[in-house]
């Protein structure tokens, strides 16, 4: 039991984790969640269900739930095509065939594609979340009626989250080769309660900072015995992560809470990363005024030549109509600056956690919270000024808008191909460490999406090949280049 | 009970009416609207009902609801600083002191800002709904509790809405001599109904299309004997409620009903006139690659040098990801166009009524129907592929998104200043005509929004006025000036 | 000789004029102008010269230029298409056939296609410059070597001007009765010297402002007794002499005279008409900071929308980088501005004339005057502080940049069909009064520049047609419509 | 002599190198270039020439343009206040005092500047000029005029470019202890001629990519025995050169040579790294439709969100109205394309050399090449189709237009620094390899550019820096990060 205090409460962290797929727990996100009824009040763990082929190696929230799940997973194929195809390209040689893989992941239409495409290259998979509010019931009850065994349900208790995962791992019988992990709970738990298990593990999948964080800390020092692919720093996912996915969702998740015009407003964006970028790209284009805060020359020059202004917060603050942090970093919004804006400011974090805009400080007897929507609480002055605080502080898309089905086939895509990467290696590609998808891989998850915009490559003739030295059939650029 | 036939059905023609406050209708649009309860289904015209000073003179569903309507109307008038600008600026001359107005609108918070501050200037109101379905209830219980003769509820039947139209003109003691409409039911009616009161109406000042239209037919056939207001033809009206209110909607209405990546799409905009031209400009900002089609060669040379291809619709059918109408035409999406869509194509319609998309031609018996969301319908065809079409074919940014309040002030502060300038004008300033808005009172509109920007307008000095032959107070362009 | 005196001073005037066409008569603007050869010294007046068909029925500077005139006259044509197209479509009929045209225009290789084109048609022609320094000597030739009888070369005085433009009318044999005027001379000339041939002049065409100006006050004077056409404000040489010609030449103007790099660059836009408009959207779209005034609110409000700063002078002039006006006002830019102004500023107009900077205000002894290229001044302060005044203020995209052919088409193609149109017209359609061209005609010019981008226009079915209550061939809006 | 065989002849390659600096040599570049007169045909090398001063030890063209060349350093002085910050900020130190520093780079007024501000730092300096053609002889004539031993001038054959070098380094009494290169050929040079010299050299800076490559064959052979400083691909290079450069390059090379007009044009893009990226962004912004081709599906990715048409160059040939050159490959254009191109198509590069287009493919009989202009020419096809050719395919920015100051500023600034860097560095701290600039030194490149901008960065706080594990001075960013 004392391991258990080691592992991070669920409530607090989870909900800042910046793991994209994050997004679809919202309520916004998709129609699935908004069947949800909460009358029953039973807990999946002491329910008895089977599924239509009579099976219950299973435990989810509503098993009957499974055809409207399916058309959700339905729809998400169609923006997943890369993954359709993958399951065609690979469907003969069955590439994952042996491979029993443990997941733990968000439970939504889109991970449930990436989970059905992993079967149908031969894997047997077991799976739970990895966030105790973002599992979709019905696509939980989805894959269940598929024949998965999924144990994930919305609203999770701290318990039953350790109890999912235990679950997918201690089962007689079958014993998992190969790990899909977002966060690095299931590989920790792995790790520490089944370490007979851990050992012969042939590879780990993870894809979110945190969980590669741990990685790396497991290898430092010395403790990991399995190869494991980081592909959270794959240029596809970086760059659609954060530049384009906040491109498309800065403006909606604005518009979904307060409806704001953005032609003529004043905006300050604090932090000119990607994700800034993103940002000020979409809301330029849409006619607002665009300040930008960076304590990055580099970056600071970028801002300037893209047509921003460079500014410190406070010499902005009071004229501001919207501001927004993307840093990472922490308290980058103070009370200070909250005093000092103007009435009915907007103030909202797109960056990696709820530290960025100094919450905590707005708690004090003088001011009053009045939550005016999902989401969307007003912060009064004691002279009436009121200030519009969005999603308390945390992740702006992934609370009040969706993330595109796009993006998230671009993530699954380049997870499968490092599963069947790692399964497949011939003995000693790789060793006991943590790897980068390798840039072939990366090129090829590019190119599995090509033909969702009808785009059509170019192809190198040999000549050309041998004059750039380059393989025809890629890499094409060295490991240090920029996009 | 014949006059009643010649008026058209309400369910039919009012939801294809282009009257931007429609867009308050929708369930998207504001908290106001999730709090519905449909538990109670007594017609408020059954009900006894008395706001707290103990009047009984008005009918709405639930006076109960008006804290809650109260606050979104605050929540409005933050964004309507003309009207409150306009308050005080006139308030203490009370410019309408001794107006009647009838009005005829939706009830929605940005209006209820509307009839609020012509209350504060001296007058006196009576409103009934303009479309059955569009009344926020709470906002008209808060109406209603402030003590305005308020006679409207979401749900009316055609019945409702004639009982609720002329409960405000057909009153003892009082008699109207202003008209507010939208749409020109209320005008017809008193017309029909109450000539006498009628004749003695100082003016009418109406707002949408087909109330200007019927307007100018009762001029020509020389019927009209009071001077009447078309605020729909005002410069700002025009580029706000066409251009940049389509330019915020268009984004806003495709991702709330579908969360479609706009990044690389290949979209069609059928008509580039403000509407289209709005639509295309946000598609291309965000990554969309837009095509026009145009009937009219002028427009058509703008696409071009805005970097749109112009085409034929069947050119590009076969190709695109979206496909948006904008044309005020009938059947330019046709059945034929429909069959050679791609699988998951969007139709929608952003133009003036529900006739551009031939929805009609898809309700055969070889095509399913799928609502996957509310306002989303997949039409599947026998082979699986499906179209997904948005709100059947009307209007998409008034069913499926919101409008900003910005633009709904600059409708709403120019029908305050038509009625002030209607109710002030001198005998013989206007005759029993159709006028369209002096252009520096459009121009006093305009000045009015520009502190919400924080905009500093320059001032002639008296030799450049001079110099141009200008009044330094303007108007400051010919009548013809193309903006 | 008293007649001579009420004519405007060509030096002073003429450069002023916002004549689009003018912008030929710069040396960047061409190859042509690089291969004058300032050694031939003797008037064009003095020399006696033949074309190789024997014919001295001209006047230009060196008829052996005329191969190299023809080739510029070329290229112009590969621009021009829809003069070319209309050669074709009007070419059997010859709708000029006997129209004897006396034209005074800038003479270049773009008017050299359209008067090949009038002759091409049908018509005879005279021609003379409107302008004594904007004559491309090589196109002069060409057209005197192709037999038209043209009176024009760069760098004429005074009074050449006027005895080229008489050459052109007093003829024997020859009377002219049509005249294609540009700045109203021409006009004035025959209506004050040859009022007998003045009267059996069918029609006038005419381009300026100025010209339009002088025809309106002949018109309102009830001296005009010839119907005249102002294509000066027809929508499609509106649109593109501003908006799209000037988001065109800003850029090129700037760079070819400072090579100064756009992004990060902070820039005030003085005036938000079209050209403000096109000035503004080529900043911004390269990254420049640009800041916007207005005296007119509708625009201020427009500039707001479109995401610029609406701003007094005051407030930005210390801190820009550039200031560019676009007013058609004066002393925009006052002495005091240019003091406050930072080192470096540069300076220029783009709008009606030179009255807009007070270039006057900065002849003063205290301040030193440098030129460091062609048309770039420096104006040093007593503190070695530098502005860069481009174009001595005067219009910059006429100055330093050049006109894409392309526009000028658009100009050329609505004279040749206001030529056609005023000849061919049956009479009585036409009073002695100044028309603006039929909607119809401009909606013409308009399709036939749609092939040279592969635009295809939709046509509307009967059934739509009926629809809209529109003839399928248009015209497809009312004159009001602001596109 | 043998030696000399191996060096690669001038005129042939150098006209390749992708050193930006060189745009500087042509004639559109700079008012200096103007001045040239070509009468004068006595080599440098036989006149005698003293500055005011006495002293002969330089050899440039005319000693007596120095004056026009000290207004043109001026000039560049103005956008390279970040160079007049380090002189100001360093000269007490003197940093580079006792440095013998020989030099070969372009001679212009931005490296005059460069030049002087080693100097001012305490370094001796004699130059030379790395390209036959790009001195700008009044700027040489300005530095020998202030004592820099200066040996270059417009115009050199190749004997005299290595004679030039000679002069530098081979010189009694002075020993060079530093190499700054562009291109490598001075760094060749000494360590084949002077091996002695060499090996006390204390650092080697080069900035081109052809020089870079030959520092890492010379490492990778062990023979290298000095260390260098890659400055090529320093972040701010690469993106300023790339991205920014191209994005203000492209439209000024493309309107300085053909006046084309960029709305509705239909432009394909070959390649879409930082210099293609650049390119479709302004052409994008300017109203062209852009079509993209890419080898690279990462790449392709990219294009196809940032809203481009990602095809293959066959498919669009027949339609496009320009096609420009962005790969770095060969061939890209072929003789095939080319005869498919429409009348009028305009070819030209932006790549890194001419091979991109096939250019010696239209070298044969059945095609006539017209000179138009300078830089311009049209292959005239037998069926009278012209394709219109810029700078016979070698680098359209360098050949047609200028770079801006500010850009060369950032590369010069990065060299000043790696010298510095590399003569002050603690024994050891540098081997005998090719070395990146420290990030801290590219971030410190970015700040003192900052200045120009008005732009004021954020400090961290030390709470802050603590939570990110950051220095609050930097480097903020890891080596890997992209931008």
């Amino acid at each position: 039991m004392q391991e258990f205090t080691k592992f991070p409460t669920k409530t607090g962290r989870r909900s800042l984790s910046r793991s994209i797929s994050q997004s679809s727990t919202d309520s916004y996100s998709s129609a699935a969640s908004y069947t949800d009824s909460s009358d029953d009040e039973v807990s999946p763990r002491e329910k008895q269900q089977t599924n239509s082929k009579g099976s219950s190696n299973f435990c989810v929230k509503n098993i009957k739930q499974a055809e409207f799940g399916r058309r959700e997973i339905e729809i998400a194929e169609q923006d997943m095509s890369a993954l359709i195809s993958l399951r065609k390209r690979a469907q003969g040689e069955k590439p994952l065939a042996g491979a029993k893989i443990v997941g733990c992941t968000h439970i939504t239409a889109q991970t449930a594609v990436l989970i059905e495409t992993l079967c149908a290259l031969g894997a047997q998979c077991r799976w739970s979340a990895c966030n105790i509010y973002s599992t979709q019931n019905e696509v939980a009850a989805a894959l269940a009626e598929a024949g998965v065994a999924v144990f994930a349900w919305k609203g999770e208790s701290e318990d039953d989250f350790w109890w999912c995962i235990d679950r997918c791992v201690n089962v007689d019988g079958w014993q998992a080769n190969m790990i899909l992990d977002d966060g690095g709970d299931l590989t920790h738990w792995v790790y520490k309660k089944y370490p007979s298990v851990f050992k012969k593990i042939r590879g780990i999948v993870e894809e979110s900072v945190t969980g590669v964080h741990r990685l790396y800390q497991l290898s430092k020092a010395g403790k990991l015995c399995v190869p494991a692919m980081n592909v959270n720093d794959s240029v596809t996912k970086q760059k659609f992560d954060n530049l384009y996915c906040c491109r498309e969702s800065i403006l909606d998740g604005l518009k979904r809470t307060t409806d704001v015009m953005f032609g003529g407003k004043q905006v300050v964006v604090c932090g000119y990363g990607e994700v800034g970028k993103g940002c000020c790209a979409a809301l330029k284009a849409l006619g607002a005024i665009v300040y930008v805060t960076e304590i990055d020359p580099i970056c600071a020059l970028q801002a300037c030549m893209d047509g921003f202004r460079v500014v410190k917060l406070s010499e902005v603050i009071r004229q501001v109509d919207v501001v927004i942090t993307c840093t990472g970093n922490k308290n980058v919004v103070t009370r200070e600056h909250l005093d000092r804006m103007k009435n009915s400011c907007i103030v909202c974090n797109m960056g990696h956690s709820n530290t960025e805009i100094d919450v905590t400080s707005l708690r004090t007897p003088e001011l009053t919270w009045e939550r005016v929507r999902s989401q969307v609480d007003h912060v009064i002055w004691p002279d009436g000024k009121r200030v519009v605080l969005l999603a308390e502080g945390r992740l702006l898309n992934l609370s009040c808008s969706t993330v595109p089905t796009f993006v998230l086939s671009i993530t699954a895509t380049t997870q499968a191909l490092a599963l069947i990467e790692l399964y497949n290696a011939p003995e000693g590609r790789y060793k006991q460490d943590v790897y980068l998808l390798p840039k072939k891989m990366d090129e090829y998850v590019a190119s599995l999406h090509l033909p969702s915009f009808d785009a059509h490559l170019t192809e190198l003739t040999d000549d050309q090949a041998k004059y750039l030295g380059l393989n025809k059939n890629g890499p094409f650029k060295p490991n240090y280049y920029r996009y």
